[in-house]
C-alpha cells in the first residue's frame, strides 16, 4: 500500500543535491520514509522521484481512504466468486458502515490538518536571515514583504473604506476616563507619552516542543519572562498573533504597532528557525515593552501576567469583547496642553509623513546594501580567500618537490600563508552573522515599523479633512459651530498623540541606531583586527633578508 | 576631403562610453580630430561612429592619393569645358607627372610607416597591470600570453625542426677555450655556475621622449645604470629587444631566456605605460644581470657598458657575428665534475621538467586568483563599500530633517561613519596596486621564465634521445664506438648546465618568492590595520550608552 503525503510548503530543490521540488498542496507518493536526517523520498505525480524535507509534508490521512477501496475491490471480488445475493446485500450494508466510518475518521483528520494552520502555525518555517546560511544563498530575502502593513481591522467599524473613518471620533464630547486615561505631557522634546518609573522589558527564551491530541499534533511553546514578576509565562506563536490582533484592533488608529514575524517558509533546519523566531519574537516584545502605552494596557499586562489557564482564558475573553478600540481609543487621550489650530495640526502631519517616507526608503537602502554585502562575503568573497589560500599551498607543494635543499623555511611559511588565507575565508563568510546581523534585524524591525506609519497616519489625514471640511457643514446645517470647535479640539487631541508618538519613535530611532552602527563597527575593528593578526602570524614564518 | 586613418592595434569600445571597437588594420574615417584628451571621432567601414584613441591610429597617407583623385576628376572636368585636345594631352602628362611625384611620396610614408613598427615599438602601448585602472577593468589579461616562449633561433641551423638539433654538438670532441670558458663547480647544492664577487646590477630609469627624422618619429629612451660603472647608457625598447634576440641566440638552448615585456596594447594612459614599461625592463635587467652566465657575456657588457655610438655599432656588428649559438654554446661548458652516465641525467631531466611544469601551473594559478582578487577589489568591493558608505550617509541625513532636538551626536557620527566606508572603498581599490601589483609583476615574470624552459628542455631531451640510439648507431656503423663515448660526455656536460642552471633557478626561486610573499603580507597587514583604524576613529564618534 502506497504512502501519500501532502506537501505543506513550496519546497525548491538545490540542484545536484537529489532532491525534489515540490508546491504546497501537490500530493506524493511516499518511496522511502527511512532516509533520515529529517528527509524522506518521495515521487510525484509526474513520476520524479527525489529527497523532501520531511517537515514540508504530511502523511495524508487519504491513505485510509485508498484503503478502503482497496478493500472495497477486495470485498467485490470475494462477493462475485461467491454469487451470493443476500451475502453480497449484507457486504454492501457492512461495506457502507465501514465507509461511514472511515469517511468519518478521513473527515475529522481533515478538519485537524485545517485547525494545524492556524492552531500550529507556530512550527511553520520561515527565513534563516538575509541571505545568510549557504542553503538559501540562492534565494531572495521574503521576509517581511507581505506583511509589513498593519492589519487594521475594520470590520468593527461598519462604513469604513480603506482607512478607518475619524468622523465616529471627532464629534464626541468625550471625558478621558479615570483608569483608561492616555495623557500626553510636555517633556524636554515636546509632547510626550507617560513614561512609567520602571521600563518594563521581557525575556523571550527556552523554546520547547509541547504537542497534544496524544502527540499528533506539536508546536513550539516559548517562555516569556517579565522583569517586573520575574515569572515566566508560556506562549505559542498563535498566542502572540492573538496579541498582535488585539493590539492593532486597539490602537493602529494612534500607534503603529509592527507586525510579527512572519510565518514565510523558505528555510529549512529547524533549529536554526526556532532560533530566527524567537530572536525576532524577542525583538517585537521588547519593541511593545518598551511603549507606555501599549506596555500599559490590558491586554498586554495579561499576556505578560496571567497565573493560571483560567485567568488567560478570561482575559482573552474580555479582550475580545473591548469595545474601545479603533478611533475610539483617541477619547481616552488627554493631552494636558493647549490646542493646536488645524493649520499646525496638518504642518506637523506634513513633516511626519515626509519624515517616515524618507526613512522608510533609507531603512530599505540600507537593507538591500547590506543583503548584498552579506551575499558577498559568504559568496565570492569567501570563496577567493579560499582560491588565494589553495594558490599559495599550491605553490607550496610544488615548491616541495624541486628536491633543493634549502627550500624548507620558504615551503612552511607559504603553506602557513595559504592556511592562514583559508582561515580569512572562513572569518570573512562568517562576519556578517557577527555583525551585519544585528544591524539588519534591526533594520528590518524598522522596515515593518515604517510599513505602519502610513496606515495610522492616513487616519490622521482623514481628520483634518473631515474638520476642513468643518466650516461647509456648518454652513450646511449639517453640524452646529459647537460641533466644529469639538472637531478642531479633537483633532488637536489628536495631533497630541500622533507627536507624543513620533517622539516616541524618535528616542527609540536615536537609541536604537546609536547601539546599532556602534556595535556594527566595534565588531568590524575586531574583523579587521583579527585578519591583520593572523596575517601577521603568518609574515612572522617568513626569514627576513 | 575625408581624413583616413589605420588602425594600429584593436581597442575595444567600453559600453556607454561612446567609443568605437576597432580592430588592427582597419581603415576609419575621421569625423572629428578635435575631440581632446587623446580621443579622435572616426567612423568605420560599417558607418558606426565612436570614439578612438588618437595613439591607436595612424593617419594615413592614403588621403594624399584620394585627393589626387578628387584633383583628376576636378582636372578632367576642367579639361571636359575647354574641349580642348592639345590641353587634354598636356594635362594627362601634367597629371600623370603629378601622380607619380605623389605616389612616391606614398610609398615612402608607407615605407617609413612599416619601419615604424620594427624601429619604433618601443612607443607602442601595453597592458597598464591585471585589470587594475578603471579603465581596463573590463579587458582581460593578455600580456604575455603569445610572448612567453623564447624565439629560439633556428634559422642559423640548417635542417633544424622544432628543436634545436644537438648533434652537431654532441659528436664534437672540443675543448673549452680560455675566454669563453663557463665552469660549473659544486656548491652546496649541487652544480653552479661560477658567481661574480659582485652581482651585477643595474637601474633602468629616467624615461625620456627622444625624437629623430625632424621630430617625425618619437621614440622613449630610457636611462641604464650599472653599479660596476655607476655611468648610464641610453637605450631604446628596440636596443632591449635586439639584446634579447642575441642572447637567446647565444644561449637559450642552455639558459631559458625570459621574453621582454611584450607590445601588447590595451592600456592607454601614456605616462602610465610608459612607467610600467620601465619597471619591467628593470625588472628583466635584474633578472639578466643576476645571471652569473648572462650577466657576464659580452654582448651584456656591451649594452651596460659601451662608451660612444661607435663602439656600440661596432660591438652590435661583432654580437651578430658571433659563431658560437645555440647548442654549440655547450662547447664552451666546462664541468670540473665526474662524468654522469645516460640514465643519471635522463632522471634529473625528468625531475626538472615535472617540476618546471608544476611550477608553471602554479604560478597561472596564482595570476588567475590574484587577477579576480584585483578586479574584484577595483570593481563590485569598492563599489559596495561606496553603496555602504551612502547608505550610512543617506540614512544621516533623513535622520537629519527630524526635527527631533536630540539628533545631533548620532547624525554626525552616522556620515562620519559613512564617509569613512567611501574612505575605505578607496583603499580597497588602490590596495591592489600596493601589494597585488608586486606578487603579480614578479610571478608574471616568472610566468615568462617557465614558458622558456620547455624550449631549454626540449634541447635536452633530444641529446638524451640521441645518446640512446649511439649504440645502433655503432653497430650500424654510422659512429664509432669512440664517437658514442664522446657523445656520453657531451650529454654529461649538458647535465651539469641544466642542473647549473636549475639550481641557478631555485636559488632565485626561493630568493624572490620569500621577499613577494613577505611584502605582500606587510601590505596586507597594513592595509587591515589602516581599515580598523579607520573605523575606530569613526567608532569614537558615538555616545557611549
Amino acid at each position: 500500500m502506497a504512502v501519500k503525503a501532502q506537501v505543506l510548503y513550496d519546497f525548491t530543490a538545490e540542484p545536484g543535491n537529489n532532491e525534489l521540488t515540490v508546491q504546497e498542496g501537490e500530493i506524493l507518493t511516499l518511496t522511502n520514509q527511512n532516509v533520515g536526517s529529517g528527509w524522506v523520498e518521495a515521487r510525484n505525480s509526474r513520476g520524479n522521484v527525489g529527497l523532501v524535507p520531511e517537515d514540508y509534508i504530511e502523511v495524508k490521512t487519504i491513505l485510509i481512504i485508498s484503503f478502503v477501496f482497496d478493500f472495497t475491490s477486495l470485498f467485490r471480488a470475494y462477493c462475485m466468486k461467491l454469487e451470493n445475493c443476500v451475502g453480497l446485500f449484507l457486504s454492501i450494508i457492512l461495506l457502507l458502515s465501514v465507509m461511514v466510518i472511515l469517511c468519518h475518521m478521513a473527515v475529522g483528520s481533515v478538519y485537524s490538518f485545517d485547525e494545524e494552520w492556524d492552531d500550529d502555525s507556530d512550527d511553520g518555517k520561515s527565513t534563516g536571515g538575509y541571505g545568510g546560511s549557504q542553503a538559501d544563498e540562492g534565494g531572495t530575502m521574503q521576509r517581511g514583504g507581505a506583511h509589513s502593513t498593519m492589519k487594521l481591522s475594520l470590520n468593527k467599524f461598519p462604513g469604513f473604506s480603506k482607512t478607518p473613518n475619524p468622523e465616529v471620533y471627532l464629534l464626541t464630547k468625550h471625558i478621558s476616563k479615570g483608569d483608561d486615561r492616555l495623557p500626553i505631557y510636555t517633556g524636554e522634546v515636546g509632547p510626550v507619552w507617560l513614561y512609567p518609573q520602571i521600563q518594563l522589558d521581557c525575556v523571550v527564551a527556552d523554546p520547547k516542543k509541547g504537542s497534544k491530541m496524544y502527540g499528533l499534533k506539536s508546536y513550539i511553546e516559548y517562555q516569556i519572562t517579565p522583569n517586573t514578576t520575574n515569572r515566566p509565562v508560556n506562549h505559542r506563536y498563535k498566542h502572540f498573533d492573538w496579541l498582535y490582533e488585539r493590539l492593532v484592533e486597539k490602537f493602529a488608529c494612534a500607534l503603529p504597532i509592527p507586525c510579527l514575524p512572519d510565518k514565510q517558509v523558505t528555510g529549512r533546519f529547524e533549529e536554526e528557525f526556532i532560533k530566527m523566531r524567537m530572536e525576532r519574537l524577542q525583538g517585537w516584545m521588547s519593541r511593545m515593552c518598551r511603549h507606555p502605552v501599549i506596555s500599559n494596557s490590558d491586554v498586554f499586562q495579561l499576556f505578560l501576567n496571567y497565573r493560571d489557564e483560567k485567568e488567560w482564558k478570561l482575559g482573552k475573553r474580555k479582550a475580545e469583547k473591548d469595545e474601545i478600540v479603533g478611533v475610539k481609543i483617541f477619547s481616552n487621550i488627554d493631552p494636558e496642553l493647549p490646542e493646536l489650530d488645524p493649520a499646525q495640526v496638518e504642518q506637523k502631519y506634513e513633516m511626519y509623513s515626509q519624515f517616515t517616507r524618507s526613512m522608510d526608503n533609507s531603512v530599505k537602502e540600507l537593507l538591500t546594501v547590506g543583503h548584498l554585502h552579506w551575499k558577498r562575503c559568504t559568496g565570492p568573497l569567501q570563496k577567493e580567500y579560499r582560491q588565494i589560500g589553495k594558490a599559495f599551498q599550491n605553490l607550496s607543494s610544488v615548491f616541495n618537490t624541486s628536491a633543493y635543499p634549502r627550500e624548507y623555511t620558504l615551503t612552511e611559511a607559504l603553506t602557513a600563508t595559504g592556511k592562514t588565507y583559508e582561515e580569512i575565508a572562513e572569518i570573512v563568510a562568517g562576519q556578517p552573522k557577527k555583525d551585519l546581523h544585528f544591524l539588519m534585524e534591526t533594520t528590518h524591525e524598522y522596515k515593518g515599523l515604517l510599513g505602519c506609519f502610513p496606515d495610522t497616519i492616513a487616519v490622521h489625514k482623514a481628520a483634518i479633512d473631515k474638520v476642513k471640511e468643518a466650516d461647509h457643514l456648518v454652513v450646511m446645517n449639517k453640524i452646529s459651530q459647537q460641533d466644529k470647535l469639538i472637531m478642531e479640539k479633537n483633532l488637536s487631541t489628536m495631533s497630541y498623540a500622533l507627536q507624543a508618538e513620533m517622539n516616541h519613535f524618535h528616542s527609540n530611532r536615536i537609541y536604537d541606531y546609536n547601539r546599532l552602527v556602534q556595535f556594527y563597527l566595534e565588531e568590524q575593528v575586531k574583523f579587521y583586527e583579527t585578519i591583520a593578526e593572523k596575517l601577521k602570524k603568518a609574515l612572522g614564518q617568513y626569514t627576513t633578508m
